[in-house]
């Protein structure tokens, strides 16, 4: 499997913690020593990873224009997850929150959901096989970094894999235009499955009844719908902001 | 100024209701007579907007794959909005809403607040004149109607202009990754006008200097920053769900 490239403090520093195993060279901006630099660099010893240090301008002809902050890394890409493992971390995880798409077929749209949601603390993203945007390259530029950080799980049915999360004790929240209920309305603390449809179709009928709660979303305006990983940030937000406040929604 | 068309049950009723004397001309699909394309039909007729039907597969040519759900119409494009327009319009509102982009410069995200503003109710958005991208066809597609109902307010000084803002009663909400108050902590009801920076660089000095709160916004994960259109979203999301809501933050 080819090698990726991340930049930016916050994205190495995460891996260097989460995954060092996974980080195959740190590059440094050359006459960088400031605190978040130093912390890079001593995570990378203590890790025995290799570390370079490299001018800015190289740096800059590997990531053009983006904020890399004097510090690049080559990863070995996050493998994709499989539904078995899904299963296993499920059991072990406190109170987790996935986020699954249904239909979403535009990468660019795949690849901010997948940002948006290493943002809010999701433990993998599900997405069907068919019908759906693949993790292309495309699809991980867009996601700046998240791609190596928060697992995607490609599921052939994903009415089926809905049920089996359910089993494993998450309620199934979906989004939908026309839910009398607000998303503030329900409780998103605890274990919780978001599911958004695709732009103007929604979820498929198979999808919804494999739903719990069905939720809506801010629609004052005269658009028909929002962009469906906007969508997907407010829902996120919105169990973010549950799961960090003390009162019940 | 060349028509623009637009499509869309909600966004054609939206604007038939709201400016019918920008619709140049309404297209509804031959063979529908549902109860929405009925409304439709009435709403053009009683402001005496020209109507006619037409075949599915010319509705189709015109929009392409877009949900067009049977009706598309051709209207003026919304004019931009000066900042004396803005300010009366902020003299007459109540408890007006505005949205303030501070140096984005991709015409993709720019759009897609716009759209996220419309559903948001927002009033207006604010965008500097250099360094920002402008309302070109690109940002227009995205916004999916929402550049023909949200009106675009270009400013030569945007701290200036945020000055003025205030002096209207309305407070100054600037989302910034470090902020150590949440969204949610502060009181979104009221005049308020929410201002987001372009990523990675956040908010300019000057820009951050004329806020009266900052805040922040989910970032548990590995990921540098949020992409500037989803921390739009959340934070509009957020403004919303406080209005909505009858409890204080």
């Amino acid at each position: 499997m080819a090698s990726e490239r991340v930049y930016g403090l916050h994205t190495v520093r995460a891996l260097l913690t989460r995954a060092p195993q996974r980080v195959l060279r740190v590059c440094l901006q050359t006459g960088r020593s400031d605190r978040r630099a130093a912390e890079i660099e001593s995570l990378a010893r203590a890790s025995g990873r290799p570390l370079e240090r490299v001018a800015a301008e190289r740096l800059r002809g590997w990531v053009g224009d983006a904020a890399h902050q004097g510090v690049v890394a080559d990863i070995e890409p996050l493998p994709p997850m499989s539904e078995d493992r899904l299963h296993e971390q499920l059991a072990a995880a406190h109170d987790p929150l996935l986020l699954a798409l249904d239909g979403v077929q535009d990468p660019h749209n795949l690849g901010a959901c997948l940002r948006t949601a290493d943002a809010c603390g999701v433990l993998a993203l599900i997405v069907p096989r068919d019908r759906a945007a693949g993790l292309t390259m495309a699809a991980r530029k867009v996601a700046a970094g998240a791609a190596e950080t928060t697992p995607v799980v490609t599921v052939t049915n994903l009415a089926r894999c809905l049920g089996l999360v359910k089993d494993a004790g998450l309620w199934i929240v979906g989004a939908e235009a026309e839910a009398p209920q607000r998303a503030a309305d329900v409780d998103l603390r605890g274990g919780r499955c978001l599911v958004l449809g695709a732009e103007g179709r929604g979820l498929r009928e198979l999808t919804r009844r494999g739903c719990d709660w069905l939720v809506s979303l801010p629609s004052l305006g005269s658009v028909e719908s929002l962009n469906v990983s906007v969508a997907a940030g407010m829902l996120l937000y919105e169990a973010v902001r549950q799961r960090q406040s003390v009162a019940a929604p």
